[in-house]
């Protein structure tokens, strides 16, 4: 039974039914899942391990992490898997859960299942998994995480995204564009407050007030919402607000239309993460920065097996593109030269 | 190198120093940490493929999914991996992301890394990954999925819990209560309305309007709101709603609010899921039902270890039990007594 019987029995050229078994080069699904079940009717098998055997592969990854709530991994593993899946190779997720002895036994487990290179996820860019001693041979990358010296590392571009955020708001005419965002122990609020920051002093103007640290919650930008708008004279209030993530932002939408303050026609909000089920259902639709994670999963795979195929990757951390996703709290163009 | 090195090492009993190796019995995490660092430290290792080799076991189980968003699979997966961690089993998750060739290909997968059994999930009751038909011989059990004639399944009770939601607003001195839920193709929105239904007809009550089915978002929640506190006269319009998820719940409590309608006071509202980002964030504070999705995982992986470990286990769906959660939307004891 060869590969030449496949490609009888799917009605395909030799070629394709080849790329199809060894999931090589890109194709219709249907096409593929035709020839895997003519293969399968033949008893026809593509045997993986034989393969793995002779080019020293086996063909799979592991994505270990310990995000656990899934937030920021999802969406990482979703890409990662689609770029794999194209060069037929499989992916392990496994999650340790915060717990010392799971990552330990994780990390084992990685390499007894004799994975050909590792992705370590976080759920924040300031700390990262260790890993053990007895693993350090595999070939690793890091997503989301911190990056160990002379490591490979994709994160998102925090400070230029929330410098993009700013300089929207800036470009609909704001000028007192304040800041609320999560715990200032998180590297990634610092890196956003730093690129609020940098774009209002390219334009010349100062914060109307230091940025406001807090939770990442909702709970965080209505509180923020009652301050800033009730407290200070109309003409002290901002008129923008950079939030640094969707639910702070939702919050203090929220917040703010309960006081009766208008949005955008007296405060524009820009978001931070594009987390869909917020930032659609936000009223009005929150304009947010896309940090591009199915992108970043995507990119790290692929330099990943860059590494387990010997090509040379150069060390250091990546910033992945971002994107401003525009829906209805900065008002159209038209609303927006009214502001 | 023996384990009594091990144990001299780390200063425990040999008993204590095996079950840290062996991932087997309950003990403190740092106790394990402990252990298995003095292992590596006195370069001492545990041989889990001759491990497996002589008790025919990997000690690996696989998840695979094609629930890519991951709102129920992430607690599921969690509550598996704790209850096996404890018993020395790692967990691999894979997704298939509706994807039929990743989907074969990951079944392939699994069975070629030779795990001892796959926990099979999906995001509905009544759709479900088919396993092709060479790794047919791999124990498994299904998760919030439709489950196979023959096979073993747990999915949550939606008739129990959807019925205890509306014994919960009866018992608060509620008796026109409302359902608004989601895609009536999704069975789980069927048996929601099941249970509704069958609580009402017990109270010998009858239902204020038929079930408004929709989609599950706050959108459809939000509309809801206008439609049925806006258009009946309002002794007619309902004094509670129970709904199918906590989006549309969040949704409307939102509309309704901005009706100048009361909640609790003049409508009561139960959601459905618990999913903490909404029901906790809601104002006021969502009363919801927990499906017990940790407990889902953790009963799952059990019972497949049963399987792999030769026991019998009587086939058949089980369903989880359900437990309601208390916040502010249907008040409290003494506000509900006043309505």
């Amino acid at each position: 039974m060869t590969i030449r019987d496949v490609a009888a029995a799917a009605e395909v050229s030799v070629a394709t039914a080849s790329r199809a078994i060894n999931g090589t080069g890109r194709m219709a699904d249907e096409t593929r899942v035709r020839v895997r079940e003519a293969a399968l009717s033949i008893g026809y098998r593509p045997n993986m391990m034989a393969r793995g055997l002779v080019q020293k592969r086996s063909f799979t990854i592991g994505l270990v992490t310990n995000d656990t709530y899934g937030r920021f991994t999802l969406p990482v593993a979703a890409g990662l898997s689609q770029a794999m899946h194209d060069r037929g190779v499989s992916v392990f997720l496994a999650s340790t859960q915060d717990n010392p002895a799971l990552e330990l036994r994780t990390f084992e487990a990685m390499e007894e299942k004799c994975v050909d290179g590792l992705v370590v996820a976080n759920r924040r860019v300031d700390r990262g998994l260790t890993l053990p001693e007895t693993v350090k041979s595999i070939p690793t990358v890091y997503v989301m995480s911190a990056c160990p010296d002379g490591a490979i590392g994709f994160n998102p571009d925090d400070v230029g995204a929330a410098r993009a955020a700013t300089e929207h708001l800036l470009s609909i005419g704001r000028t007192r564009i304040a800041h609320i965002t999560g715990p200032k122990d998180f590297a990634a609020a610092r890196y956003r407050e730093e690129g609020w920051r940098a774009a209002l002093a390219e334009a010349g103007l100062s914060a109307p007030a230091p940025a406001i640290y807090g939770t990442w919650s909702e709970a965080h930008g209505w509180d923020m919402a009652q301050q800033l708008l009730t407290t200070a004279a109309p003409d002290k209030r901002p008129d923008a607000v950079f939030c640094g993530n969707d639910q702070i932002a939702r919050g203090f939408i929220d917040g703010a239309t309960r006081l009766g303050v208008g949005i955008p026609g007296d405060v524009a909000i820009v978001g931070f993460d594009n987390w869909e089920i917020f930032a659609a259902a936000t009223r009005p639709p929150l304009t947010t920065m896309d940090m591009g994670l199915l992108d970043l999963g995507r990119s790290a795979g692929l330099s990943l097996l860059d590494i387990v195929d010997g090509k040379r990757v150069e060390p250091g951390l990546r910033h992945q593109p971002y994107r401003i996703v525009i829906r209805g709290s900065c008002g159209t163009a038209k609303t927006a030269g009214t502001a």
